[in-house]
């Protein structure tokens, strides 16, 4: 068996010394990697150099940074290998700095009338010589792009491999996180999602949903419970492949 | 011999899941801590749970992620213990989230043209009930005010403890780094400041100018090289007081 796990949070650069980054200690995805590797699969980890590691000799890592970075190693690793799973546990920007103004040179763009503000924007910042952005401002402008949503590629790539995404929310209803996991479900042809909601969260106690195509539920408690719930769900579906 | 240190970098957040943050291993403050470690000086250290962590009986940490903690922490420890010096060599953040809105709903807030933006900006976000950005937009604005300078706290918490700043420049002419550090030296009321370029930073490898009140100048090629310095330039001056 062989499984490609991604985990820990991505990083976008606003400059040369900051970024925008998305919080994710990696404990899950260790727990998940650690979980396969009980099983004897080889697990290709792509992650972070700040996420936790997982222990285990068929866990081979691959470190990134950036959502750029991501979908680069992702599309390498899936042109190289079949993987008869891809759990998605990575947290990934939806969005990466396209440029950093002051408030004044908003405010001076906007007057302009352009057609396309955060074009316009791109022109002022790279007009900028400074690679460090200079603190010599009140107010600092970053407009943010959409990246391109990494999950929907994995089906694309290899239709046949077992997919597990991730949705995670911040202290909303079940129904609501149940659904949106529905909808992540179709969208990006997932065989799994695990929805999951920050505010239950906190260290080992980790409340999750895994939901299946069949829209059937079943429900963990602490990351090794959902790790463990994954591998179980995982290796059920392949055998009965 | 009391030494307060400050290392690794400040992160801010955008919302329940993202932030800015400031790049900094900690490598060069735990070099600095463990230089001081060796005199037996007792060690306070703020730092972050990322950072690289000093080895030492005598080092006490105390983990902050944001300036603001920073500013709690630092105004805490200076008013509880007296130290010899502080070495401030922190990565902070000079700017913090205010706002993050839809590009739709910014130039909605120009076209009414409010006499302060950013207050309007803060307006709108504050009224989106969601506790992490939706990703349903393609672009995303973060606006960010200044942070305080922590900096310039220090010498009027304690006139007479000796101060180290950093300055951190990229890809700058020597001279123009020398400038930026004399500049700080004198608004800072600090006593030496350590002038180093991102570009000349790699792994051990760490090219800084520890730049005195005096305007001398010495150099180092190394982190473990700089802590040495710094730890030298201070015993010597606090033996001269």
């Amino acid at each position: 068996m062989r499984i490609l796990i991604t985990s820990g949070g991505t990083s976008e650069k606003i400059d040369d010394v900051r970024a925008i980054t998305n919080h994710s200690s990696g404990k899950l995805g260790k727990a998940i990697a650690e979980s396969f590797a009980k099983e004897d699969a080889v697990i290709d980890m792509i992650t972070t150099r700040h996420a936790m590691k997982p222990e285990g000799k068929t866990i081979h890592p691959y470190y990134i940074e950036s959502t750029a970075d991501l979908e680069r190693t992702l599309k390498k690793l899936m042109s190289e290998n079949t993987y008869d799973a891809v759990i998605h546990s990575m947290a990934v920007s939806d969005f990466t700095p396209e440029s950093s103004v002051t408030l004044e040179d908003l405010e001076a763009a906007v007057a302009t009338q352009p057609k396309d503000l955060p074009s316009a924007l791109v022109t002022i910042a790279n007009e900028r010589t400074e690679k460090k952005i200079s603190s010599d401002t009140d107010h600092l402008v970053v407009v943010l792009k959409k990246t391109p949503k990494i999950i929907s590629l994995i089906k694309k790539l290899q239709p046949q491999t077992i997919l597990v995404g991730f949705k995670l929310l911040v202290d909303v209803p079940m129904i609501e996180l149940l659904n949106v996991a529905k909808e992540s479900l179709k969208k990006n042809q997932a065989d799994f999602i695990l929805a999951n909601d920050l505010a239950e969260i906190r260290g080992e106690k980790h409340h999750g949903y895994l939901i299946n195509k069949q829209h059937k539920v079943k429900e963990a408690h602490t990351k090794t419970e959902i790790a463990e719930l994954i591998k179980h769900e995982v290796m059920e579906l392949e055998e009965a492949k």
